[in-house]
């Protein structure tokens, strides 16, 4: 049973760690400040930001539209303490002084091997290599290490450039009856497939990033679309919703969409203005 | 699969993009101030909203009735940017020194296309054309532009001017049995229409705005009715809710209740005058 | 179907729109104003409250117990224009400095028609009135002013004097397989009767006032009893938990209990008194 | 069908009302004021207690752990005004401008004639009383008038004096198939016994006060267990939750546990010291 | 039965007593603050950790990731008493007015012994002793002291010295149709064995400690995990999530991820820096 254990678990390789991070600006006390203040704050912020997005990994910086929040920053890094640096060097900036914490997100980014774990198990089972012995442990391991330099580029990327982000945290699905972690890989594999073949018919459009927050953060993943239009992220959540995969067993978290601001433009946007 | 996929997923129109948000004033400090404070920043106000309303879309105001808050404002604009200025050119009166943020939702007005998703795919199926390949797709992007054109002023209409409105946000329920997702694009059209019967038979009274925030907001629908009492919006959704439509599948969110003021009003309203 | 639909739905009369307000003192602040100052301030809400209660409707107060809340207050009016106004009075009077909002329920006072409903529809029926046909419904609508003369005690009366209050919100259980709206007319009548008779077991020490909210606020009925002791509420609520339409239908929110404080009483409570 | 309600509902008795009141303290508030006027306050707490304790009735405060509160006040008095009062009385002392509100239960203290009712009932039909006439409506107020006087002292008892409560609301399911109210009165019986078995195998070191809250507050019940250690709460808990009546039917509220402090010991407990 | 229920309930033996607080750190204020005072309560609060993890049972500090918190502190202690003192002394430093509090659990550290309950039963039974007698009370609590002397030094250990914690606390399902509190004995053991295994298989990466909290706090475990790296607790809880135990009767709360700073590292931490 433990062998078959080992079969049910889909394999994942992880990448830089992701933080989300939303906050409300609290206008009026930011108002009640002098404009050289409001000057300086939001240089040092600008400052901030483009060396955070010149450092190892990635940062980028968002508007964000309704109540849930003013200003989304998102950041990849090599390490959990890479992103803690991150969230006290912005509480050390004049600005955080402004900031209302709204929301936040731990993950890491995460591909799958829905396919290729089964693949290279019966590779390994077709040597005569049995799950379970060192031998299997070191020619698995070995195997997942070669995955891992395929999907480099989508392990380590940047945060991509589109000027939309939709950031939403999810679970699958642990019903009384209708219960994901309950179903053969064989039927995870299959729904995942439908799955991927939407993403796909959306992937000129929208640019998505996994990140894997299983004992990271109170969601299972971070899921962030990235389009140069708010319609795609509605079209492709829409009709993924049909498929069986979401219909059935897709739990969502609260949804936070941003427009894009480079560093240089955090000054006007802390003006009040959306330049 | 693919093909059965599309058959399944109705096809929707957008127009405006659309933000309700609810503020509590801050009645207290407002109090404290001089009354030439408050009349200067009731009339800065009164002209944001004035030409708010005038921009390309369009703005209204309510007073919201119970402690959920105490003004409502609702925008229809072009795009999610002109939403965002919207947010921050309220930011940047004086008034929103002395509002608490309370509520707010994104969605942009949709007309789902249920009964003629399927026609448009007969008829296309009747000339031989087949789902998937690139001639379909323009083809079927080509009706739905029709369509579009079709119902234009509902995609891109004013905010009804009636007395009152009542805004709630909904989802399509996905339970483990009962589950609107899972069922089959003919038992939900039939829904629909049943559905569709009842809020005609009230289209007299109250005029009904959908907005889709499937991957926008954290329900699925944003729903606005207006009405020049406030009781229709009882009658109509307690009907509905026998209706299966509703009774197996409607999930609601809150309720805001709001009745309308025009720019000329805010300053009575403001001083705690519903004139 | 639209037919038998009109005889699923049952008919409801609607009288006055109400308002209950909880809201919590801020007693620490209240404290350090003087003496003459929580005076002034309890007078104008002691003559506030005295006119409020003398007007179109009616308007009372009451002492909560427990943290949620220290204040309640219930407003009967015609219109939700004339509740609204009472709201920004309260809003204007000094005494809401010190206030902080905890809880509202915006309802309209309903009849509901269960037995009535399908006898009017019988009657008309016998007469060969079809429903549907523009003749049916001017002579239904005629058969339900008639039937809102004979409860027009019950739809504008004032608000029962009894010592305690007991306030609830509640919905009818749409769960998956229990779905009181997937019910027919003749299951829910014969719980409704059910349910009548406990009521009405506990009529000489309970009064019963049911707030219809479907479409006002977040759940469908807010529900007022009023009696001289607390324990019959407990009583009369316990026995009905035990009734097949509460046992499997019913939905609670939250419980406000409160003690009745006339006008002249408002200056001791505010003083901390409960004379 | 009235008559046998009458059947399925467990009578129960009623004594005190009872208030539990959690508060966390604002302890760097309270830190900036002077060593006398920190020494006014608590002496002033201090005695108000004793007072409180000295009423008819009982009042007690307990240390809380966790960031869930710093202090809880549990009363027992006869009436809710006098709970009223008991509040109003707090909120009037100085210290409670160093109190934030963080819990409340309102209950009466109950006892359930589970086995009683039945045995009631049967020996009025064996006299050939039949229920539902007034004469056995006044026989059986007699058997619960002599129930009420042998029970008087668990119904109208002190505060158990132990070093240590644990304090809990609880419901019992109403699940859409799993459901306690429409279980048949013999199997809820049967299940109280079981449990009321587990219950007795702890009674001396875990004593146990049920108070009743259907219709008082939002949790049918409110359960307080005193003990001198406390692993008995977790060992009696953790048994109970294998238990039927528990296992199936049993939701629970958030827990308090708190470690009991005279009215002596209050100035040392504001003073950051457990004696 | 009331002997089939000892049979069914898995004895537990108990260490440590422990509280898990989170807090975040008030930033802006903390920055108008001079260099000095600043300076003074970093050390205040070094010296209090320092102090504290060299008490009886052990104490520990963690930087928080995200905006769930910035400070963890873990308490391991004797008595409740003793971490009710924990919390006041902390609430005494003057660092405490700089802290939000935002998290807490209290647990005490459990070892379930379900292969040992099922042994030692049968054990008695052999020797002819009934469950039920006073003669098998003796000789399993016997029984149980021989088996706490047995695994005492994970009852009372000190904190892992690991560079993260994971911490979240867990229910056992208790759903209408899957409920781990009416499964069998033997179902359970069976499935605690296979998620042991699962631990067992990551033993060398990943310190597991168990806190049973039913009675205690709000949900039944709090589980902490102490790694190197925090990949292994994404890796370790994904792949439990597949075993039955988890698939079907796990119920998560929050995650909270820290870092690990010793007492000496709390002045650099509080000046934004993760040395």
């Amino acid at each position: 049973m433990a062998e078959n254990q080992d079969l049910e678990v889909p394999q994942t390789l992880e990448g830089w760690y992701v933080l989300h991070e939303v906050y409300a600006v609290d206008w009026a006390r930011l108002r009640e400040t002098s404009p050289d203040t409001r000057g300086d704050l939001a240089r040092e912020a600008s400052n901030w930001l483009r060396e955070a997005a010149g450092s190892e990994g990635d940062s980028a910086a968002y508007s964000v539209v309704t109540q849930k929040g003013d200003l989304m920053f998102v950041h990849y890094r090599p390490t959990p303490d890479d992103l803690n640096r991150m969230e006290l060097a912005l509480r050390g900036l004049q600005l955080f002084d402004y900031l209302i914490p709204s929301y936040s997100f731990l993950s890491v980014i995460e591909v799958s091997l829905y396919e290729l774990t089964g693949i290279a198990h019966k590779r390994l089972a077709d040597q005569g290599i049995r799950p379970g012995s060192a031998h299997f442990d070191d020619a698995f391991a070995q195997q997942m290490e070669e995955q891992k330099a395929r999907v480099k580029d989508r392990l380590y990327c940047s945060i991509p450039d589109h000027d939309y982000i939709c950031f939403y945290p999810m679970n699958k699905r642990r019903g009384e009856q209708v219960n994901w972690y309950s179903l053969s890989m064989d039927e995870r594999r299959k729904m995942m497939r439908g799955h991927g073949r939407i993403g796909h018919k959306y992937h000129r459009e929208v640019k998505q990033i996994i990140g894997g927050s299983v004992g990271l953060d109170d969601w299972e993943w971070g899921v962030s679309l990235h389009a140069n239009s708010m319609l795609p992220f509605k079209k492709l959540i829409y009709e993924m919703r049909f498929d069986p995969a979401s219909a059935l067993f897709a739990e969502f978290g609260p949804f936070y969409l941003g427009i894009r601001r480079e560093p240089d433009q955090l000054p006007d946007l802390l003006a009040g203005k959306l330049s």
